[in-house]
């Protein structure tokens, strides 16, 4: 599910027990090196007010950062709020199951439409 | 190992199979978002530069970024450089081990020389 779009970056909410969201570059690229300047600015950017977002409306033990790529080459960098009680907590969530997840979450909805709203005002 | 400090940032090497170093602030900080414009800009140059460098010098896959701190909550960035004969491509290197390492590499002791004298050149 796209929740934010405009020239340079998508955004896409990642299917997951976990407020999770993937910050995609519009035009392909294979590193985050290879982007323009524009482009990295709007994809740190983006990712620092989906992180301060998550922070206020989750309340979660941390943020985790990750641009990984390896199976898809395509610049997109993940941004989680991560729970004590999440299944993952502490390893990254592509590490070894810890738990039934148990966390309790507010609704994501009016998480992401307040997102949405914030980020047309950031671009 | 420390390889580069200034005063907002330092640099470790992490002990690993691939070349794989460490970003941390100066001062301790939980999450980005809390890090000043200047040490967040300091970090990201940081990253990129050794992004830069490694795809020149290793030739790898792909570039791996992470930024959790689950366990130690504290800033830092992981750049990773990632190879189809690691142990764990296409995984992360949180992820489930997939083979024996494989990957033939050139040696790192010039790679950190040459990194260090370029990141006294970007600050």
């Amino acid at each position: 599910m796209t929740i934010f779009e405009n020239s340079l970056i998508f955004v896409e909410l990642h299917d997951s027990e976990i407020p999770w969201l993937k910050i995609f570059t519009k035009e392909p690229y294979k590193e985050l090196s290879e982007c323009d300047m524009a482009i990295r600015k709007a994809l740190f950017d983006t990712a620092l007010l989906i992180e301060q977002e998550m922070l206020i409306y989750f309340q979660p033990e941390k943020i985790n950062w990750a641009s990984f790529g390896n199976m898809l080459p395509r610049v997109h960098i993940h941004i989680q709020a991560r729970f004590k009680e999440d299944s993952y907590f502490p390893e990254p969530m592509w590490g070894v199951k810890q738990r039934e997840f148990a966390a309790q979450l507010p609704p994501l909805a009016p998480f992401l439409e307040s997102l949405a709203q914030k980020m047309h005002k950031l671009f």
